[in-house]
């Protein structure tokens, strides 16, 4: 199967780290293919900046389905786009915060998680409660680094972001911890090790559950909320990520 | 004082209407300037729309209030963008859902909300979670009808509205109704004279929220969730929507 | 317009702050009637007091709609007989807590409350949760001042009253800050200025609003939960406040 | 030991029935007083009502357990003035609503309720929610009889209830009916026997616990939410309710 | 009246303890018996020895209400078996957490709960959330004693419960305090008489609502939740605590 | 990678059919090893069968991890035992109810369960409060059948399964539906194919789930609420199933 992993920034380094992350996990016979969009933010720090990453995630997330993909992971711990993406496709398409959650909520009682600016915390409190995981949240910590200090200054960051995984194990009791941004994918087994609690990182657990949705035979379901978007003009500058054939 | 009404699709009638419920309610001294973005889809329609629109509705924000707008409403009863507007002004921003959840639960103990296609159904019923009137809110009814059928098609849209609207009050008991659309705008009044039920437009409602907010001197708070977007690049088409002087 | 605001104490005083207050924030051609019953409490602190204070807060609101009022704002922070007034009248009536939570919601994204005495608290926490914003209030701090305090210690009560603020900002996290009792309607403005962040008073918030409610032609469904008192003899004392005609 | 148990309306006709209700289940050495205030509405239909029977109310409270009461049921399933009378004595003072629904929660795993009138629904859900049986309580249903119809006109008015009984049994999939009105005590055991379902009332529950409280030797804690009122001036007729001493 | 008090674990001086705190509160005419299985875990600390202690606590709660009993006391904070129990037979069967709880909302407006090891705070919390009361418990304190160090060094063990007890009413504000564990029970009495506030032990709580619900005259719904369990083979070692008859 | 499948039920018959569904979508080199204990119920409907087939399933658990499974999947919807088994065990533990629950959030929108008793329905409505679904699942709907009438009568029994997933997709608007009993685990695909709406089965998706657990090398964390159980003595027959060299 073949499983596209979209970085919505356009930090090409960062997709460099999210497609180690994903081959390293993907099971044999799973081929994984990571890119970001050439249009957008180079990172997203905030609504607007994932307002301004939709475009490109959409379009690479059409083209890709359109060659072959089985299913999507969209590798912001926002999940930006979620919703606008299952409506565009019939794969299963998985944000990497959902998979992060999903996954510490089976082998942890409650969980905290690190993330970058204390301006994704609000963020990632309202995507706890959006699928279900309000009460098993504990609590979200900022580790007070951009998004692209990870990259830049990945020492100094990782640091950082070990503190707060210690604080999180220690202060709020977490039983698992995830790490709140794709850029932080690399750090997971380290800390993970270190601290003999789960510290899980949302790349590659989305990875894993996309492969199990695809093993399942499972789609998304076209009814309702994720039924595809309805034909119609889009114009100006915006029609060029709209799907062929329905602009005017 | 002047309120900036974006209307976040392209279709000019449907602004046309929203100008005329804004006018008709504005206080004396407010300017009301509405308008809508020449990029994106002529109607909202999902989420996949939403995010084709929020380019075009975020530059139309931006640029409206560097004009001297005092507050902003977004048209759109997805609250398209809310936060993501509510990060680039300091100004006050409502979105019309937002709006009449307020002032219906003010004037009534629950209410029910009629908006046009199935679809919308659980990206309204997640904005009144968000709001906090999961409680308050008994049912969101879907008159089945395309957003555009309310220009092109408004006698026998209107009739399916009106039809929602009595089953809400009589099934629900709704003590307010919501028409869940800017394009039923003008259906407002006739629907309260007729049931004696407040039945109330979002347009109108955030106009007059608007006018309240910036007659308190209220701003945005822009430490935290809506702190500005930081400085960065974007590329390609979508730099074209990003603040001057912000992309590389 | 005219809107009715009910001071539900006895302290004429504070009546006069809360006069100011509605005044400076009312729009041109809006009255405003300002006033407190002969009878009850000289202030409101807990459930007792509530009580106590409601059937003078009751007459006052049927005779102020009766000469004509267009509305009726109750200016208690914790919205005494808010229910029992929507069902005497068919002007819309709001309580301050609900319009200052309101208000907040919609300039920042979680606030706190700063209230008098610790056992205001849990009533402003149940508000809370009866608005559906027990999710956006991140704490009710008292100042542990008695309410005439405001009146009668002024200077060291609003000391105290600001050292909450700035913990509510510092320790909360709040993006906004209500001021939790209408004796502190006259301390909004600075410590907005201050700190930058929206510190709310719920008079004007609510003046504002019950401005905007008019303005919007609502009023108070009297449909199912506020349906009109139905007419029946009361007896002893407690007739002096009925309506006109419904005692035996 | 002595329960007051105070029915907040004025009518002594249903006081004799829950005087009887209370006698039936009472233990051997609970002495019952019950008692209605002079003052105050003949039924309460409605949150007008219940502020016009809190002072009556509170007066008697505050009378009888002077005169050596060791706890106090208040007789109407509203729950009018609970926590104002926590405030006002130590001893315990209970609901019937709340007992109700603390004796369903203990022998079904769901529960309805069938009260009078519609208007009494929203109150008693709003009950539902401050006690925390929301996910319990499936369903308010209102007989639509007058609380005193149930006085008057006592075999209509119980075939009405009866056949709610039914229903919440066959169509809510009830394990246990509350009778919502103090009125209706004299119905439970028959219905109870009719159906196999617990059919609760609430006066009995309230006498129950009241009496497993006093054998507890709990009190009500005076620390924080129920701190006995603050003493003050209470001016004007409700002088004559305020506490001996405390008025000006 | 007769009421069965199943200690679930095997510690006979615990269960002496738990019979003399309900001896010590049964109303006269109530006949206690307190008794332990011989089939499982000295003490249950946890999931694990929860399901070892099941078997033995639903053979001595059929045969004790075999024998006549009119209600079942589960004498375990976790609530052991509760819906189990309710399956197998007809009379009231109560948890001490769960009585516990509905005494302390009776009495306080927020509690705390004070228990053994933090591994059965989770529990207690799960248990919060099931009855209803996760907005009432401010927070759930281990005193990090195991189980049976209540009955070895009780000392040792009681000092460092009352120190969390005093924890609880001063850093959470708590306005009742329950005691986690039946092996608490004799500590009650002397905390509340230290404190002042309800410090509450549910052996007693449950005993005393038990003999409520008896006077009541209910029983356990036999519809629905609780029906009995359905007639079919049990194989293996749990034949033997199979109901007669049942198994093949 | 090894995968223990436990039917906490003793019918071998629904242990090949289980064990039929895991080897279809186990990946390749995944072993999959399904058993049923000799201990307990033929069969699990409701809490008495649930706390009876413990000791068995607690057993083979045990024992499969200790001869190397490297995750354990409980097959039956009530998830009996997760929690005691997480302790016993630091590999992945999945019930089957929970990873449905997770598959479908990923999926569709909403989602119904259809189970076999109307008994099994309150203990579903509560695993989803427990793992966050509670607004996700919109119905449970037993197809009133016992659970072995899917061994016994399996093509009528698959008949009235199959109208209430129409009915889910019809009335609910269900976007996903759960099978609710292992029993069910051959029905999914011919429902899934004929309804063109996911029709998840627990088995599979637990299945596939622990995969990916393991791909990710997570485990339970043993810290906090699934730390291993205390060693302790258990006595009488329950000692057969305690670890060796624990008991007394």
């Amino acid at each position: 199967m073949r499983i596209l992993v979209v970085n919505p920034n356009t930090t090409s380094s960062m997709t460099d780290k999210i497609r180690d992350t994903a081959l390293a996990v993907a099971a044999p016979g799973t081929e994984i293919l990571a890119l970001n969009p050439a249009d957008g933010p180079v990172s997203i720090e905030g609504h607007y900046d994932e307002a301004m990453s939709l475009p490109g995630l959409l379009t690479e997330t059409r083209k890709g389905v359109a060659d072959g993909a089985d299913a999507v992971v969209i590798a912001c711990f926002d999940d930006s786009g979620l919703e606008a993406c299952r409506e565009m496709v019939d794969v299963p398409v998985l944000g990497i915060c959902e998979a992060a959650m999903a996954a510490a909520s089976m082998v942890g009682h409650g969980f905290s998680v690190v993330t970058t600016l204390p301006r994704a915390t609000p963020i990632i409190e309202a995507l706890a409660l959006k699928y279900g995981y309000e009460r098993h949240c504990r609590r979200v910590r900022a580790a007070a680094i951009p998004v692209l200090a990870l990259e830049e200054d990945s020492k100094a960051a990782a640091e950082k972001v070990r503190a707060e995984v210690l604080a999180a194990i220690e202060e709020d009791g977490a039983e698992a911890v995830l790490l709140g941004c794709a850029g932080m994918t690399d750090l997971a087994a380290a800390l993970s090790a270190e601290t003999g609690v789960p510290v899980i990182d949302g790349v590659a657990a989305a990875v894993k559950f996309a492969e199990a949705l695809v093993g399942l035979g499972l789609k998304t379901c076209k009814r309702g909320a994720y039924a595809p978007p309805r034909p119609k003009t889009y114009s100006g500058a915006l029609a060029a990520f709209a799907p062929t054939g329905k602009t005017s």
